[in-house]
């Protein structure tokens, strides 16, 4: 089958994407070929003068076989050793971004050995349905989901979110004066009939969202990943309503097994196939998109580190070149340092290595997760209305809990489950343990939505959650953690154990 | 003297950052301070899982007697080897950021051990008549300026900019839909009396501007450095018109001697003495600044390298902490590896090792400049109408021409200088050497400017200029370029040599 060419969809773009013109500077670029044109025109430092010489860092080599945890011996059997040199000549040729490169002005779009790799990293794993796709550097998701919304929305304009969400994602639409109308969720993510009877009742005269924000594999804060029928649903009614999807899936490496409560039935995966890997993972909305209406954000934060400041997004070019002339007059380039380091480590490892990275990173976070929810199952109260939520994906556990079954709901609480909630926060931190109400992530923020016939109410109105992760503390801390939430329960709820 | 506090501006923030209110998941930032807390709220990855596990790069060491450009010898004496490693037991406090820290997320406002070293290196370079001042960590001046923009603009917004400017910066502000207002230059940079003109003649009713853009020292493209006479005339203005300065000063630390063109009477100075380096430097608006009316955003980019990506903004508090919630819900933070490098890098130089470094880089480009001018002098044609300008401090030199001097400016080129200016770049092109058509960093660019009674037209309209850098290339391919403009211009003038 041929494959077409993306939509346009410029019709969507803010103002301010329509009046950032190309820069005049650039028209110069194409003279670069020459090289008998002395260059005096732009203000570069010459590379003699950066005070590196020479740079080195040590990692783990695949296959990581005593797992992604374990430091490197420093033996050359499994240490890899990265050495980056200023001069170019020094360097191996589309493995290393030579110093005088890597710190010089240029590439806003990222280094070629970089986007390389993760170009070809993102074929391996997702399928692309139109020909006129890219990667595009980026500092990271948050920063990247910040620039979509100066490129789509004007203030005033519409975005569509998880009626639970990440508060930053949704303060940096705030800020901007955009509307987030939240999209009611169940313990599968959105449900796309209740997505699709909003925008079919929508205020009439009302302008439509112009985005839907999610974050469909370990959804913070909710943990939910969304199924494959239900992404399929969502893109049909992005196509009938017309908005993009942004899909921002900083979690998506971190998808487990499906926790099994016995461990005697828990079969630990080994993969030493990658293809099995590759195709046991959720089928992401690019993969399904045809038109170019998608925009994937990327990041490095949760699978190599948060401080790389480094991730990417993939759209068709026509969109892609807007983020650019957004880049070139704001971050104008992710560091080189970190460009530098990253190609040196995943180009030395290759793309098959990277995967076994990515295996080793399911394996560990299986483990954290299946420890986590045994330990959970052990301390908190075992009622029917305290609820414990196994992720499949992603850093995060939410415990659901019907307030209204607290003993003084109607009297101390005056029935109002918000109060419940900041009850069993207070109390939880005073038992020396930090979990997040819920309510704080609710995408209801400052701004006032159209109000469309079909409202987004919550069906049990008396429900509150906490999220908690198993991402951030070792295994005996976390226990200790997770025991004394559920002595705040036992003691809140008037439960004796 | 005691020193006074800050002023309130916040009558001149944007929407934006009105809308911008604080995350509710800072407010468990305090409890941080327990140490018995199970921290289970953020989705922070285990640095056990970051695959690097230790970072070396190689310097030159203080007092730099090579010069700058040399390469370290690999030998103890005059080598700095920062060795940066994950775990905090084997860091050196103070000195090196433990990459378990560097690499994680947090820190929006910069590792401490950068921001105290750049903290305390401005307290040496500039004096702050004002208490309540703090720095703040960027990605460099291009994204500081960007940032500033979204503080104080709406669209519709003018702010006031150098009648040249450099063209990224005014295309920032025009994308946001703000007005650039250009204020006339001369060859020492903005004209106080013209801009005073211009605002006390302000159209009646019509928004003042809110900021004023400026590049203070090696100004670009002119390559003019304001006196201090003039900075102290711009605050009065600034204060009577109640406008915000802000001064991006990446070249600041370029600056030279003045030029003498008989090389036999030029001094080569040597600065041993670190004071009498700093007593010479241009005195910043922010050193004028009594009450935290002025920005300075200093960038490492041309003292170290580009692709660090790193620079701080300076400022009071009150507005600076605008700077850090726009930070959060973007950037996050620089990159935790170029946050790890220059803090190993300068904590070990120290303080007198980094101005060892400056004056270094100072030496370096008065020598550049040097060549440069004496180079323009051999191949320029002599005549009163083409004139070079020789600056001090940057990396551009501007060559002006007066066009109507053209024998052909009333025929061929129909009276309009700019068809002179386009004749003479295609000339150069064609002869091998790119220069920048002034014309190019007009700001005068795509949005209407209120029609102040006061106009800002050019007191020499048919004068134009270049922009040419002897930063970027080595002094024999300087030569060869400049050589080649010379050429140009002998012919299209109908010179004889």
């Amino acid at each position: 089958m041929t494959q077409g060419i993306a939509k346009d969809f410029s019709h969507l773009f803010s103002d301010e994407c329509n009046s950032r013109l190309p820069s005049q500077l650039k028209t110069i670029l194409p003279l670069f070929a020459d090289p008998n044109l002395v260059f005096l025109g732009g203000g570069l430092p010459m590379s003699d003068y950066f005070p590196w010489d020479n740079l080195t860092v040590e990692s783990p080599l695949p296959p990581f076989s005593s797992g992604i945890g374990a430091k490197p011996s420093g033996d050359a059997s499994d240490t890899c050793k990265i050495e980056i040199t200023k001069a170019e000549q020094k360097s191996q040729e589309g493995i290393d971004i030579p110093l005088s490169r890597a710190l010089q002005y240029g590439f806003s779009h990222g280094q070629p050995e970089v986007m390389k790799f993760f170009k070809e990293h993102h074929s391996i794993i997702h399928k692309m349905n139109y020909q006129d796709w890219d990667v595009l550097a980026t500092i990271g998701n948050t920063g990247a989901w910040e620039s979509t919304l100066r490129i789509f929305c004007n203030r005033g304009d519409t975005i569509l979110a998880e009626e639970f969400a990440f508060s930053s994602s949704i303060s940096a639409a705030e800020a901007q004066g955009v509307n987030v109308f939240p999209v009611p969720l169940d313990e599968h993510g959105i449900i796309p009939s209740k997505l699709e009877e909003i925008l079919d009742n929508w205020t009439e005269g009302a302008a439509k969202p112009k985005l839907l924000y999610t974050v469909p594999t370990g959804q913070n804060p909710t943990g939910s990943s969304l199924p494959f029928d239900r992404k399929q649903a969502i893109y049909r009614i992005a196509q009938k309503h017309d908005f993009i999807i942004v899909e921002d899936e900083p979690y998506y490496f971190l998808q487990m097994e499906k926790y099994e409560a016995d461990p005697e039935k828990r079969v630990t995966k080994t993969y030493s196939d990658h293809n099995e890997f590759v195709e046991n993972l959720e089928t992401s909305f690019i993969s399904i998109d045809t038109e170019g209406r998608v925009l994937r954000l990327d990041s490095l934060s949760k699978v190599l580190a948060p401080g790389t400041r480094f991730g990417w997004v993939v759209g068709s070019e026509a969109i892609l070149q807007h983020f650019l002339r957004l880049q070139e007059m704001s971050i104008q380039a992710p560091s080189g340092f970190t460009q530098a380091i990253i190609a040196g480590t995943v180009n030395r490892w290759g793309q098959q290595g990277y995967l076994d990275w990515l295996i080793g990173l399911r394996h560990e976070y299986t483990a954290k997760r299946d420890f986590c929810i045994d330990t959970l199952h052990k301390y908190l109260p075992q009622v029917d209305y305290i609820k414990i939520n196994p992720p499949i994906a992603g850093m995060f556990f939410t415990v659901n809990i019907d307030a209204s079954k607290h003993p003084e709901f109607a009297t101390k609480y005056e029935s109002d489950p918000k109060k419940v909630e900041k009850a069993i926060f207070d109390k939880s931190i005073a038992a020396g343990v930090l979990v997040i109400p819920g309510n704080w992530f609710k995408a209801d923020g400052q701004t006032t939505p159209p109000q469309p016939e079909a409202s987004s109410k919550s069906e049990k109105p008396n429900e509150i959650f906490f999220r908690g992760t198993y991402a951030a503390v070792a295994l005996e801390k976390m226990a200790v953690g997770l025991q004394r939430f559920g002595d705040a329960l036992y003691e809140d709820f008037q439960l004796s154990k």
